[in-house]
């Protein structure tokens, strides 16, 4: 057993441990010139440095801010194809309508992801995660939903099995786009088929399903989640992105761990949420991507709810491929102040993972972390266009960013 | 004089050189399969590799696209302290004139900056500079501006003379902030003592005014860039960025280089630039970090008028470290499309600098040139949150960005 003590950290600066609700997402930690200390992948000690403990090993960090890595709780990383041409038509003022009507759209992601190989989805996710992790993601969750048949979702889902291997990943069966006729038969067989051999195979430890007018209605999702808790999944929706149907309401009464989006709530959903230990995942990217309004983050946290932040990585609706920008984008797209922004990043966004160990730096959690360039650990939601991030430490152990990741 | 070829570029995107108005901006020309002759530092050829002539050395950048060199012609990179304590209470609801009475706001900036040698204004800006640079900025305006004594003005264009040494950069002299009393002393001065000053010392090349309410009047603005001509010197405004005083229509009638921010501008402001050769510059990061309204871009383009984008890099009111993610930001903030935006971060932000050698990928400009990571030069407008320059060259040397820039 080998201990390593870093020092030099001029602020190490962490939420508490677990979920943390309203006006608890601003009570932050921060210890001034502190250690930490490194035991087997965890945090064994933290505290001034002038009480810090001996150990094998001592790193000096230079001076620099400490914060808990990233927790990115929403992405669907694994694609092919481009959307390139539709956004370009999207800002030269094409309707939706007209480029699904070119073959674009998300159909135009799924024919490609369909195609794909799961080596050829590795191969292109693999840079995407690459650059989350460099701009601080140290847990990712990774979505299917790209393939209408089974098959395709089956790999979409290896492909985050492989991939597993290389990165800290939280996979989700994301059931995403309804098919155009058959419906009732196609939800009867992801409940019968698709959910029973996922469970089989342990590809994901969540369901998800897209609760919306043009996708789910609230009767199927809740069909669909009822299955997924059958085999003893955890539940996910995304709802209220355009229409507030009442997926909201179905989270909290199925007890899902997390419902995402949200930027159709109104007061109701709100307080429902607040509520609910369901957690409120917002996706600041699909705002400034597609100049939608933002979800009501802040009136959520002042309500009481426990507010998480997700990329939303996505060919089509949030090209966002840092954790970091998320962070950013909360503070100036939903009012989050940077403390709260902090915590819906790490433990509201492992809660929303339902992963409780990780996301503080308090004895006994794993030992990820971020060391930034600044010595004042607010530049983590400042900094916009660069990276903030200088090292990033998973499980204890050093990763260093690449020079660049995505594509 | 040895040349070289490079090869492997699947699209070589360039708009055409010099200042582009109007429907032009999206004009731009595509080679497919490229290749690109550097000689002497300047653009020696370009077109289908199939074509291409010999010579002494070839580099093969594996099948990515090329485009200019960004042009950032609108930063204040140059300053010290911080404004981390100002960001958070601002977003935590704290007023303006609050976070003025705690010493905080401009003001703040001006004195920690007059306190600051010129060695430590360089060590502060080189990081600042570099994330621009590893974004895909080849050339970046630079302006004064935070020191209320001439001594510090001197000190800040001191240190943009130094930093020139590392980067291509254009200094800008930039009367900013006016005095709390004794306001037409200090205009004189500014005209007799500091603007002869910094032209005997060669300093800079262009003077800028603050016209604005809390600023500078539009007949103080007058003075000051009457006597800025009268020495030689270029003019440039910031102007409307909350009122629409007068300072465009004062730009235009000077014929000064550009005016920027124009958030303010209505009908009357975007056909003057319309009808006139002064560049109108937006800068959208500052709509990004503070929530306020977006420059009328697209209606500005739409009338045919010559539109730049820069980041605005400053501590208080824009905090972006990247050429690209302004470039990104127009796109979403301020509707261009990603063609626009291409001639906006090019060869009209080299007009708003009165640059005409670059911007352009055409015999006889600079060779200031980016490699991307993709196939698909529209990759630079739509990713956000990673960096989607692979490699940087400038006057035909090859930079590769460092792994972090700012902070
Ligand atoms: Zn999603
Ligand atoms: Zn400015």
């Amino acid at each position: 057993m080998t201990d390593t003590l870093y020092t030099g950290i001029s602020q190490l600066v962490t939420p508490r441990p677990g979920p943390q609700r309203g006006a608890a997402m601003r009570e932050l930690k921060v210890i001034e010139n502190a250690a930490l200390l490194v035991r087997d992948g965890q945090i064994g000690w933290v505290g001034p440095a002038a009480e810090a403990p001996r150990a094998d090993h001592e790193h000096d960090l230079g001076g620099v801010a400490v914060v808990p890595g990233l927790v990115d709780p929403h992405t669907h990383a694994v694609w092919a194809g481009d959307r390139l041409a539709d956004f370009e038509a999207r800002v030269e003022g094409v309707s939706y309508e007209t480029i699904l009507a070119r073959g674009g759209g998300i159909r135009s992601t799924m024919r490609a992801t369909a195609a794909a190989s799961v080596a050829e989805l590795v191969a292109l996710a693999r840079p995407r995660l690459q650059a989350l992790w460099d701009s601080g993601a140290t847990t990712v969750e990774v979505k299917s939903g790209y393939g209408l048949d089974f098959g395709a979702e089956i790999r979409m889902l290896g492909a985050v099995h492989e991939l597993a291997a290389e990165f800290t990943l939280v996979p989700t069966l994301l059931i995403h786009v309804p098919p155009t006729e058959g419906r009732e038969a196609y939800v009867q067989a992801i409940c019968e088929e698709l959910i029973p051999e996922v469970a089989r195979e342990g590809l994901a430890t969540a369901v998800d399903v897209f609760c919306e007018k043009e996708a789910f209605s609230v009767a199927e999702t809740r069909v669909i989640l009822e299955a997924a808790r059958t085999h003893g999944f955890a539940t996910k929706l995304h709802a209220d992105q355009f229409h507030a149907l009442g997926g909201v309401e179905l989270a909290c009464e199925l007890g899902a761990l997390s419902v995402d989006h949200l930027e159709a709530s109104g007061p109701a959903q709100v307080a429902a949420l607040a509520a609910s230990p369901t957690v409120a995942t917002v996706l600041p990217g699909v705002t400034l991507h597609l100049g939608l309004p933002a979800a009501p983050a802040r009136a959520l946290i002042d309500a009481g709810a426990c507010v998480a932040v997700g990329t939303d990585l996505n060919p089509g609706s949030s090209p966002v491929f840092s954790s970091g920008l998320a962070l950013a984008l909360t503070v100036r797209l939903c009012g989050l102040t940077p403390a709260e922004a902090l915590s819906a990043c790490t433990v509201n966004a492992a809660a929303a993972l339902g992963l409780g160990d990780r996301g503080a730096l308090v004895p006994g959690q794993r030992a990820d972390f971020l060391a930034l360039h600044s010595a004042d650990w607010r530049d983590l939601a400042y900094t916009l266009g660069a990276n903030p991030v200088r090292g990033v430490w998973m499980g204890g152990a050093p990763v260093t960013p690449s020079v660049q990741g995505a594509v």
